[in-house]
């Protein structure tokens, strides 16, 4: 087998063998691919595409690149949940502890954040105390005593996916739905769960721009898990505006708290509860996503949810007053509101820009060796479809320094956009793709 | 200006600028650009090709990345000849001593040969004591006082192209029209001449296969002629069947010196009389096509193209006997009959099959590291349209040994397509494409 007439086949826009697929992973893996063949095929696969049975072997020939956790000494379904990423996404943080106090038990590996979206490792670290990574028999065990445990991703899950993203990010090969599709999977899978439910967002903070794309997407992804023996459901929500209020680490972890004592925004319940929903479903611990809801609204109104979050942090060594007091996490020295430049309805708020104006206050990293700053970000203070006046308060600023401030505020203005006439409502849950197992 | 943009533009079907181009192939020579990046590009342009402007552009870049032959020194207008390769193709052989012997100087850099196709200069080292290397003067000078010299090309005319070629080679990117073109267009500029007339082989033994391909190829080079003011004409020829007789390098100098001296099989003389009058044309050293054949003939008939052939082997080193006795050239120890399997008329002869027989005796190199025996090869006894009894000579078989034999001659008999209608006539010159300057 060559790797020349592999990119050659493709190029021709025919179908890959399995045994083709491994040649190119396990090879590109153990470098005896280059780079230079790697790109070539990459770039090939995002013109000529591939098909299902094609997606769903690249997905397990990455998969079969490193280790995968073994989870079986764990009783019960675990289901993970992933998000293809957006701005102010703290479900990960709420769902938790929820979905642990319904039953579920939930073993969840995080990644880092990297340019406009967090990510849930760094948020959870503006905890003092909480680690954020285990040994692999200790994250086993928390999940059997406790029901849940987070930890950071190691590059032990689908190494060939690390080398192959780091590949892709610099040949503009990133963008193609059958690569991001056996990417999230591969580790996905190699993380261990039995069933995965999908949260691909969609809209102007989100890496699917539009509906059509998301729906690729989730339709891609949902068939690799039916093909490999994973139950896997794709929920597609809205991205347009950021979820919530707050974005920035610490202040989105005080958000997910006080949706756990049941005083968070609207819009993050709801998807909390739909996504929540959907695991218990899968995990066999509800009848059908309306008896999901109920029971997890239950959990949150009787304070279990909570309970278990106080738990959960502890166990990982986190400050339990973290969920109950005030000043024990870390807070800017700034605050500074963004005043509106006209009245009117707020008729969209674009969430890339705002996370940009998160990143450049330093709740984010401009790229993988950037530090960043826990305390930082924006918190909203109206979201699409409220009414506002000329100089009222659109959002705060949380800021450690005045140095890039006023570049945040302006850039926190420019994303809101007002009008006089009220904007149609927008629906937070798009649509949802069911898989066939 | 950054790699990855210009990966991303050309990757969504954008023009790229002029300094994109530039920045793109002086990163790629200086090695600032990694391999990796360049293949992305090259399979983004595979498909979403190059304007004509773009391609001129990459052309030019290619060209100032390295030195540009200076032929200013030699009086007169001086016109290149280029064939993209063919079977049996020994026109340059022919040609440069007769185009010479009308005045018109030529200085002719030429390839080796690779894998079916073979190269000028390996067919002239078959000529004993002729060398291929001169010194930039010494070239110079002898076609200031002969009017012709014939060296084989050098890394440090466009060494872009050959790093990109070697890239292209192995990710699958060759066969790409605007690459083709810039690729050979840059080296026909840098070499110095003032026109350029082309071959563009069309058929089974040629890289294009269907005329619309080599139309397109030849209209993207001829327009790259005449964006950079080089007066330059494609003319395009069949290929679909061996040239000549002969294939294999002292057997094809040794049929191209019978062309020299009026005894050549008709198809190469009218291809080089066609080349040649196109020749002489951009040189003004004839009023039409017409006249410049009925030249080019009488100095064939006299005797001052061999003349000049025995004068330009002799300036070279070569022993001048070659043009007059048999024996000069090394002859292989074997020869073998072909025969035709069936009774009827010779309806098709696979070029590229004839050409892989002729490499698997050893006259082709399947590498670059091959060495070849300039001796041996295949000479064809039948072409297209000929009659022939089962069990009669279709050609015969020049090798140094028994190892490969039998396969070369099952090769060979399966190149050939018997059949009871006779075929169509097919025409030699399918097209030109004449320059706009």
């Amino acid at each position: 087998m060559r790797m020349y007439d592999i990119i050659l086949k493709k190029r021709e826009g025919k179908e890959l063998t399995t045994g083709e697929i491994k040649y190119f992973v396990n090879g590109y893996s153990n470098e005896s691919i280059e780079d230079y063949q790697a790109s070539a095929l990459l770039m090939a696969i995002y013109f000529q595409g591939l098909s299902d049975r094609e997606t769903a072997d690249l997905t397990m020939a990455i998969c079969d690149s490193g280790e995968r956790a073994d989870l079986s000494a764990i009783p019960g379904i675990k289901v993970d949940k992933h998000s293809t990423g957006g701005v102010g996404d703290k479900t990960t943080l709420v769902l938790v502890p929820l979905v642990a106090s319904a039953g579920v038990p939930v073993a969840k590996m995080s990644g880092r954040g990297l340019g406009h979206t967090g990510g849930t490792v760094d948020k959870l670290e503006s905890i003092p105390g909480f680690k954020v990574s285990l040994e692999p028999a200790q994250f086993i065990d928390q999940v059997r005593n406790i029901g849940a445990a987070v930890v950071a991703q190691t590059g032990h899950l689908a190494p060939a996916d690390k080398k192959l993203y780091a590949l892709r990010d610099v040949t503009a090969t990133v963008d193609s739905i059958p690569l991001i599709a056996s990417s999230v999977m591969s580790k996905k899978i190699a993380s261990g769960a039995d069933a995965i439910v999908l949260d691909v967002k969609v809209g102007s903070g989100a890496f699917m721009r539009d509906q059509q794309s998301a729906l690729k997407l989730a339709r891609a992804m949902v068939d690799i898990g039916s093909r490999v023996g994973r139950r896997t459901v794709a929920v597609i929500t809205d991205m347009d505006q950021p979820l919530g209020f707050s974005i920035g680490n610490a202040l989105e972890v005080k958000e997910a708290i006080d949706t756990l004592k049941g005083q968070g925004p609207g819009d993050l319940l709801d998807l909390c509860l739909e996504l929540g929903a959907t695991m218990l479903l899968l995990a066999g611990k509800a009848e059908n996503l309306k008896d999901g809801r109920t029971k997890l609204h239950e959990l949150i109104k009787s304070g279990q949810a909570l309970n278990k979050f106080i738990e959960f942090v502890s166990t990982q060594g986190g400050d339990p007053r973290v969920a109950r007091e005030d000043g024990v996490l870390p807070a800017a020295k700034l605050t500074a509101a963004v005043p509106a430049p006209a009245s009117g309805y707020i008729r969209g708020i674009n969430a890339e820009v705002i996370g940009r104006s998160a990143m450049l206050l330093g709740a984010g990293r401009e790229n993988k060796e950037s530090k960043i700053d826990l305390s930082v970000g924006i918190v909203l203070n109206k979201k699409v479809g409220d009414t506002i006046n000329s100089g009222e308060t659109l959002a705060v600023a949380h800021a450690n320094g005045t140095e890039r401030l006023e570049q945040a505020k302006e850039l926190v203005q420019s994303a809101y956009q007002i009008g006089d006439v009220k904007p149609e409502p927008q629906r937070l849950i798009l649509g949802t793709v069911p898989g066939n197992i």
